[in-house]
C-alpha cells in the first residue's frame, strides 16, 4: 500500500507541474477563488498585469475587493450562480485599479473538499473581437 | 510519515483537479507532448478541434504527423531549440487535416523525471491580431 501510494504521489507531482506550466503558458487571465473565503487562492501573470497588483501580491487578495461597488457574500453568490447556469453566461463587471469594465466567466469545482471557482477574466474588448470572429 | 504523504498526497490530488478545470477553461489550443516519443499526453478540445480529431483520440497522437512534412526526429528538435530560445519564438507550421497555417509556441519542462513540451497553438490570423493590440 505504502508503495502504491508512492507511486500515486508521483503521478499527482506530475500534475502539480503541469499545472503551473499552463497556468503561466496562458495569455488569457485566469484566477481561482475559493468560495469559503472569497480568496484568490492562485492566479496567472496574465490575471495579476489586468487586476493591477503584483504577482506575488494577488494570491490571498479578497477577489470581491478588486471589483467597484461589489460586497464579498453578494458577489461570490453572483458568480456561483454564474457558474451554475445552463449556458455560459459571464458576469460584466469593472476592475477597481484598472477601471476597466471586463468580463468574469466562473467554472465551479470541488478540490481537497474544497469549493472553488476557476474565473476567466476578459477585457470587454477583447470579448467583443472573440464575438466578430464567431459572427 | 504514512499520514504526512497522506497529507501531501491530498494536496496533489488538488492539483489534479485544478488541472483539468484550467486545460478545458481555456480556449487557447494547448497540447503536452513527450519528447522522448514525440506524442500527445494530453490536449484540451481546443487543440482538437484545430487540429481536427476528435478530443478522446488526440491523447496518444504522434504530434509531428498532424503537421504537414514534418518527420517525428527533426520536428521534436526543432520544437525543443524553439523552447530553449532565449526569446519567445513560435514555429510556423501547417496543420495537416485542417490544412491551416498555425504558430507552435513550445515550452519545455521536466515532470516526473520525463521531458515534456506545452505546446500553444495559435491560428496565424489569431496571432496577427494579437500583434495588432499590441502595436
Amino acid at each position: 500500500a505504502q508503495m502504491a501510494l508512492e507511486r500515486d504521489y508521483e503521478t499527482q507531482r506530475e500534475y502539480d507541474t503541469r499545472y503551473r506550466v499552463l497556468l503561466e503558458a496562458a495569455r488569457e487571465a485566469f484566477a481561482f477563488v475559493s468560495v469559503n473565503s472569497g480568496r484568490v487562492i492562485d492566479a496567472n501573470s496574465a490575471a495579476a498585469a489586468l487586476i493591477g497588483v503584483a504577482r506575488e501580491d494577488v494570491i490571498g487578495t479578497i477577489f470581491s475587493q478588486e471589483f467597484e461597488g461589489r460586497r464579498r457574500g453578494e458577489f461570490m453568490q453572483s458568480l456561483s450562480a454564474a457558474a451554475q447556469a445552463e449556458s455560459v453566461r459571464p458576469l460584466e463587471l469593472n476592475l477597481r485599479r484598472a477601471e476597466q469594465r471586463v468580463l468574469v466567466t466562473p467554472t465551479a469545482f470541488r478540490a481537497a473538499g474544497e469549493q472553488l471557482l476557476l474565473c476567466r477574466i476578459d477585457t470587454a474588448e477583447a470579448a467583443e473581437s472573440v464575438a466578430d470572429e464567431l459572427t
